[in-house]
């Protein structure tokens, strides 16, 4: 939908804190180095929980204004409790946050108006890998699946460039799509 | 630590149910096909809250006893409003609740007692991908690292080998340390 509309594009995202920020890291690579950070306890069965609320980031211990907890349980029909989403789960959460907020940016920054951003992800899993019932088949998601619908101030051509600009600038999306290095010791 | 113990393991895993789930699906592999959901609404700013309660496996439409909703924000030093976590945080809980839930499943496996779980992951983060301040720096995490620290009835080598055997089963631990296929669409 594309309406006239004189005022000023206002998505609450403040563009030009962040694009200093770019012009002032471009200079102080150290700064940029933030180490995000989560403490989990086994509660019973499949079931956990994890805390997040310290990080590091621009050279000093920063923290998120509250400590926040998820749980983590299985379904039902993994012969688990389901007092909670499934690990697996958390990362479709992690996706939609990113891209969603890469679309407010990249809009703000385009002078576009948003009305409403919604998405629905589907991520298609196998589970023969995790039950070890098919040593070919994968662990992970086989795939992912993201549909955008928006509703701003824009051609369907313009608001299909803002996800695409999202896409390539989201941290999940990268994270998802190229592998990273994990390493697992115990204490 | 290690004690000797008459008692069979309870550490509240149906193992029994997982090894029968195994065999089954090696004969039909079309229920092991699972579609885990959400979607996400934009709030304001870089903020949004994505819901879960409905996917689809062993062949028919399953949901959550309950949906569970999650919010996620950017902290102040991104000039946001801190209402929630950082969708890249999303994925440390995944990751602490795959694989603490795969150590409690190979614990109870092997007959391993287990009294607690508990793992430190930190992911480190070069943010000056994310803001295109370096076009080669990536934009997701550069590394992760996970400690586990189990109190368990076992030694530092079979504490050692059930979290190796967690990480080999683990369907986010390999969803981050592989790619996978993303696609976005408008609708």
């Amino acid at each position: 939908m594309t309406t006239t509309d004189s005022k000023p594009a206002e998505n609450g995202v403040n563009v030009q804190a962040l694009l200093d920020a770019r012009e002032v890291l471009k200079g102080a690579p150290e700064a940029a180095q933030f180490t995000w950070r989560a403490t989990s306890s086994w509660k019973d069965g499949v079931a956990s929980t994890t805390k997040i609320q310290n990080f590091f980031g621009l050279g000093q211990e920063q923290q998120h204004k509250v400590e926040s907890v998820f749980d983590a349980d299985h379904p039902e029909v993994f012969a688990a409790n389901d007092t909670a989403i499934t690990p697996i789960e958390y990362l479709l959460v992690g996706l939609a946050g990113c891209l969603t907020a890469g679309v407010a940016s990249v809009a703000q920054n385009r002078g576009i108006q948003l009305r409403s951003v919604e998405a629905t992800i589907e991520g298609a899993h196998d589970i023969r890998g995790i039950l070890g019932a098919d040593p070919d088949v994968r662990n992970g998601f086989n795939d992912i699946k993201v549909k955008f619908n928006i509703d701003a101030d824009a051609s369907k051509q313009e608001i299909e460039a803002l996800v695409a600009q999202s896409q390539k600038r989201s941290a999940v999306f990268d994270a998802l799509t190229n592998p990273t290095d994990i390493t697992v010791e115990v204490a």
